[in-house]
This record gives C-alpha cells, structure tokens and sequence, in this order.
C-alpha cells in the first residue's frame, strides 16, 4: 500500500481557501480513480505550541506505486492535482510514502 | 479523532537512523498510552521527482485531543518524543491534526 500525502501550506487566505476546498477540490478528488482509502484532517496546531507548517494534509491511499501513478495520470488526477496547486497559495507538498502499518 | 503526524526530515545517517528508529524508538512508541491507530511509513518520493521533504512519516491517532495530551504528557510520551527529537539528526516536526475522515 502506498499513500500521496498533500500537505497545504497556510493559505494566504484561509477562509477563501477553505470555500474552495470543499466546494470545489473534494468534488474534483472524489473522482480521482483507484483510490483505496483517503484520509482528510485539518491542522489543529503542534504539541509546544510553536507554529504548524501546514494549514490542511489529506492522503489519498492505493494498492501500489503502479496504481498510484495510473491515478495521478489520469484526466481526473491531472486535473485535481492541477486544482490543488491553483488553490494552494501558500504553497503544497506533495509526498509519496510506502505505508507499512495503518492499524 | 485526532493525530499526531511525527514527520523525520531527511536524517544526517540515514542507515544510521533507520537502525535508531527500528530498534529503539518504535519499542519506545509503542509503550505510549491511549494510543487507538499507528500508522507508519517511508517516503519514497515525490510525483513530480523534486526532493521530498521528509524522510519518514509517522501517526499516532486519538480519540480527542484531551487523550493526545493525556498521552504525551505521560512518561511514556514525554520518553518517545525526547527520543525522536534525538535520533532527528535533519530535524522532526509533530503536528496535531483534526481527522475528518480516515476510510
């Protein structure tokens, strides 16, 4: 099992980013193929206190690295990817891990 | 539901901190009370090929918040995120994240 992490970055405008989060990315991830499982959550801060480098991760899991890579390609991959970058003002990281327990 | 992601930048040893990680900070990990989901994984890149910025990621799930704090406030946890910190020769940041989905 393999996992994209997509950490955004605090947006420089946090509601605006949030509208267009949900009205418009999740729609447009939800069609993204071959999705096994996805985890969404929201930034709530760090253990002291200092400041968090991300606003919002969501994980989107698949079977392998190959079924990962046919997602990403698809038109629907493309264009939600395309989308996070276009929303992400602050900026976003995009991380490929090899899940070894998720239990 | 929350998490506590413990995301290892690239280390300065990495044979040398996967030897760390596996032999001595995952027993420490798993005494942590509370503790409902680990996940674990390796970074194994990124989509577009630029260096990813982490080496390993790590998650300790809760059912709340006052449980996480509960949990790291403990030996256990203060014991296990000490060693972290210490065998994060690149540096490791923890984040608190507010699960909205995870299936």
């Amino acid at each position: 099992m393999v996992k994209l992490v997509v950490a955004y970055k605090k947006p420089k405008d946090p509601n605006e980013f949030e509208r267009l989060y949900q009205e418009e990315h999740l729609p447009l991830a939800a069609r993204i193929p071959y999705v096994s499982k996805i985890g969404l959550g929201k930034v709530a801060g760090t253990p002291d206190g200092s400041p968090a480098p991300y606003h919002r991760i969501a994980e989107l899991y698949f079977e392998d690295a190959a079924t990962l890579n046919k997602a990403l390609g698809s038109d629907e991959g493309q264009k939600a990817a395309r989308h996070a970058v276009e929303i992400a003002t602050g900026g976003v990281d995009m991380i490929v891990v090899q899940v070894e327990r998720d239990s």
